[in-house]
């Protein structure tokens, strides 16, 4: 069973709308490569597990809960570069300075008819997310094999949307997600390197330099690419995969370490020319 | 963020493998209307929320917390039906008593292609889940109205699908989920409720009577058709909504309850001619 | 069977073309709560009623016979909006004073590609509509409650649609199609409260002021909102249903009535440089 | 504006239920070549045409009129072939003498869980129908030639599913339907002859012996082959293509006739145990 | 079996990036009707053919071979396209002038996001290629005539897609795969010719000019619309039907012939930025 | 440009019909990691490798012209597998002494009714082959990773489908690709350790013993599982890579080898009943 604090795993930082940076960030929630896709191929893993080494279960399982974190960050994100994006109920201009005419042009015309100025399952191309992504075959290998694929392509692609706008809510929660991909590159091939395979000169994949995103040395300094977070409420056998010598070029130790401070959801304000909520009283 | 404590909600009954019984059970995890959906339905509906009724955005939080454990649940049990459901490594019969090649005929071949035996996330037909499925307009009343609909669906087709095996495993499972189907129909209905609509004649959609599941009773006797679980563990505002008279016509008090007690995840035992785990030690 | 009389149910009003505008208005065409998916829903409700109460029946039948018009009269409203918003055949400018290289920057490619400037069976964000829209499960309650969903996201999303182009042709189809979704808003909601429900305090939704859309206030003051045009050329029972104290909030009583004066379908030109259509001769 | 009297355009044969029959004439209802795929084809063509050569938009546009009859004789069909296919209410076995867990088994899974034993718009793997289908590219010629395509692979893939069963209800339909398709492809290809092209050689494709089909035969003595129905309430110049020697090697006079006469649309039983259509009352 | 020569069909000229010209060449690549489908369709209905006429095996294998070439010439002009088009390693701008941020509004975000700014299997709107287009039916005549529409529809298509952009790259594929759809418009037109019908009037279709592409006249001229390159290592016997008068208007005589002169295939530089190919040395 | 010589490369061993196989067999065709997958990934790959280190992009091409044969021959496979499974033309059984309507129950009806008894690009559940399967994200590292993954998936897929029949050619098949998708592993494995990653003691995956294959012992000794085909007329630099010791536990030294031998595409013979090909002369 599942438990909650309304906690989010990292800050939203405040800046300007900006619909075409929600729409290309939806690659990073909807994507083929994006966090729906490692929250449930994770639980499916976890779920469908077969056979006693269940260390390798708890280890998959332990990054399925962050990953429930994740799709609520990048959701929250979307809807911060959406929010005010376009014009008010009295036809003035929203809080990007752009008339809905305009921003409709270059954004996804799916976030102001299906969504209220919200985040919505889908790519940065509007293809909805599809169960065909998830891979869970059931050999434990074959599995951490894709796994590995899945968070080597989850960093390099936000490395390339990350140069798509300099807005900061969007480069931030890029930058967490880039150094939290890389601790569970690391997870899973660490679990690899159990299991045979000696990783130290091929990794990280891409092959990119930290520094060059500066949001990003901050959680290299707390330790995070190397940090697994534990969300279980009762024991874990994670940590007989993950610790040692990192498998990664980068060097370090792994390590199992309690969540990160928790930081707070926005509030949305209600959008009355969008009827959303669209209550007529209860101060909505 | 999300905590974990490795229980499921409900047992699984040990029964015989049933491959079919999978197969068809899958819509009430990969369907337009199974578990998966409202799972991501209730995820992006309470991320999205706008406004300042948050008693609202804290009751679809807390059902979409359950739908964790559904998830969890369903894939459980599919698990359970396909577990030894063909051929084994020497060439005997599987648990079911049938070869791989006859098992094979009415079933999803993909359980047997892609999962070691096990779930995936796919409808009874075989078509992926597609996001395509999540209705997140931001506006409440719509929003609780699509919830409405897809709760009473989801009973409607459980009570369907009932009726195709008479496994055990199979039925208990769907026994529990028509239960509390019906309490989040309940809960969706008291929002709508407290918003002005009046519901006391209409309700439950389907118009079923809960005798006819034998599997049911004990659930209904719990009280765990009017009750919400709250997985909460911080502070939540749905009790200011999930409270008083129950909409149905079915009559009770609604209340906001601990979780249930928890019940053993199933071990699946490894099997080797599927390659799953596949390793060559780990007592594997 | 069917019948036809060449007129549109509405009036296409003359102005400039806008391809942003028929790019988004294919979302009332073949979205998900679009003209396709009622059409084709209360097609497959009304074929697979089942028992005696076929004032119900009667009821979806005749709803679907007025969505054949509204295909009609979204697809001719595209056609006006895409008609001569490209370059022409000698390299001139379009209607809209664009060339078709900028022109394509926001369009839909597929308008200019697959149509000759003409409406395709796709939504705002270019996905192809889809049968698994289509709710038809046989419950007569599940299937009204359904309904009563889509017609009321098709109120809601058009509401939002027609805040992205202030464009005369785009704005009063629009209008029109809001004043009747509401009607069918209604025919479902009347259905469900003679089965028992009160929706008196709830309806409409979204909560929208009929006064924001000028265009809007004739069609009511001819009682369109409260009307269900009757395209049989048989007897009906749908008027046991339809008839009585609305059930919205806005007040008046419900009536079947002949369908309303015909429109001139609009003649669309040829177009040497798209090949449309391509006669050599027929003055084509 | 389109109007309807409930008339079924073929009568249905009665005979016992044959659910594997229900699901593969699925394919003639949403398949790719089914009926759902002409109706909007020649929905979106009539709607797009452009020029003044209104003879073959009223062409067109005949042909989808009586698509609507198609769907809905389609749509029947399977209705009767799924209607007691199963256990009823009580754990009887159902007018097909199998209980569900067999008929479960061959079937498709989605009539009996989204339908209540009720069509879908699907095809006969259960794919659902999509817009993607439909071409209408503006291009008379190529719009007239791919409605040659899309006629003869309707009769190819008809003259297939012919052979899946015996069912009286199944084969009248079909052959119905092949001997349409048969006059369609006339009408689409005497269209192209009046444009250049001689097809007397080849047509019709496939190279069918129309006695082959014994259901086939008396509509081919009503001419059916060489008629195109007339639904419209006002005047069409598709007699002005419609005329004269028929493009098949079969021969004969091609003539627009008034419609058929029509057929009762057969009553569905209320189906308690599907919860279809689950009143209380109103002798449901 | 295959064999290959490192030669491109056609030359790639050089021009500026342009990547809206890019997004919407995809159609030509992996739309409905464009060389992914060409190839795939004719792989299938060669591999598939049944009896003993096989210079029709033949001649649609022979199309199929070149339809190889297609693909990659295809490929390779959308990569020249969307090379250097945004901002590069150091923030600078890319070659287009343009930084990434401009770049990204009106382009397809997935060219660069999963390609390092290059091809992928989508359409123009961005819609993935899908199996579902193929039609490979088996009967002779049918595929024959499919092939036909396909052919024409991709002239067709071209014909449109040509005018979205002068770029010269971009016009001189376009205008090489005009001409030999036409070739290919032919074959199949001939091949119907041999079993009946005559198609003399009708054909192209579109009734292009081929004067309007200035581009196009030096294939003409090298009589590339009349001929059928021969990529078989062994006998083949298409030029049973490959001969002889041509099928089209346009006059002049059928010819198998050698496959054209190749040319070379550009090499991509490195990208840093995108991390690709992303090596640590071998001079990537 | 592509060159082809009418040979197999691979024998079809006779065997009687089995249209089970052939259901379950098209996953290694149109399936997420089937043949048409592995081709048009490498042919993306290849088409948009960036850089000067060209000998990957040779060997990545290389194993691409194989996957041109593999598709040949599991189409010719499953079309061996499917003919004579059914009634023929005179209603007597087919080759497999099943009546159609038996044959088609637990089949994929799309065999019967879109092809005639024949190959369709579709996966063992009978979904359409999906461009978004492709992965080619240009980072040489993430592609060989992905395409290890692809291939290692493509074992462990055909080790579970060979034990869904004991058909002859349908195993004799499985195995020769199970052999080939062993080397392709190898060259991707080879290529990664070129990068820098030791895979000794991991691969292959899945963990199989070659002796379970019977059909797959004649392969290894002519070490298939180490050659890698080269099916270029011109240089090629894939030997800089695929040579030395394997990267797999099981040893041998990796070559680069002319074609194997190729074997006679089988006849189909022509099938009145499924109007193919239908030709009414010409020895059909």
């Amino acid at each position: 069973m599942y438990f909650y604090k309304e906690d989010l795993i990292n800050m939203i930082v405040p800046d300007k709308p900006d619909p075409v940076a929600a729409k290309v960030l939806q690659e990073a929630l909807g994507g083929r490569f994006g966090e729906m896709r490692t929250l449930m191929q994770f639980s499916f893993q976890s779920a469908n597990f077969r056979g006693k080494a269940k260390q390798y279960r708890d280890l998959i399982r332990g990054v399925f809960l962050e990953e429930l974190s994740h799709v609520e960050l990048v959701q929250s994100t979307i809807n911060q570069l959406l929010n005010g994006s376009g014009e008010d109920a009295v036809g003035a201009e929203g809080l990007s300075g752009a008339p809905l005419e305009d921003a409709i042009k270059d954004a996804n015309p799916h976030h102001f008819i299906m969504g209220a100025q919200a985040s919505l399952p889908v790519d940065a191309a509007g293809n909805p997310w599809t169960g065909a992504y998830v891979y869970s075959h059931g050999n434990l290998i074959s599995d951490l094999l894709d796994n590995v694929v899945l968070e080597s392509t989850g960093v390099l692609q936000k490395s390339r949307i990350y140069e798509m706008s300099s807005n900061k809510a969007f480069r931030e929660t890029l930058a967490f997600l880039i150094v939290r991909d890389n601790a569970h590159q690391n997870a899973f091939a660490k679990a690899l390197e159990t299991l045979g395979v000696d990783w130290a000169k091929l990794f990280p994949v891409p092959n990119y330099d930290i520094n060059k995103y500066p949001e990003c040395r901050k959680y290299v300094e707390m330790g995070f690419h190397n940090a697994q977070f534990n969300f279980r409420l009762d024991e874990t056998r994670m940590g007989e995969v993950f610790q040692g010598e990192t498998p990664s070029r980068n060097g370090g130790q792994l390590q199992v370490t309690p969540p990160p401070q928790g930081h707070p959801v926005p509030d949305l304000p209600g959008m009355p020319n969008e009827h959303s909520p669209g209550l007529r009283d209860l101060n909505s």
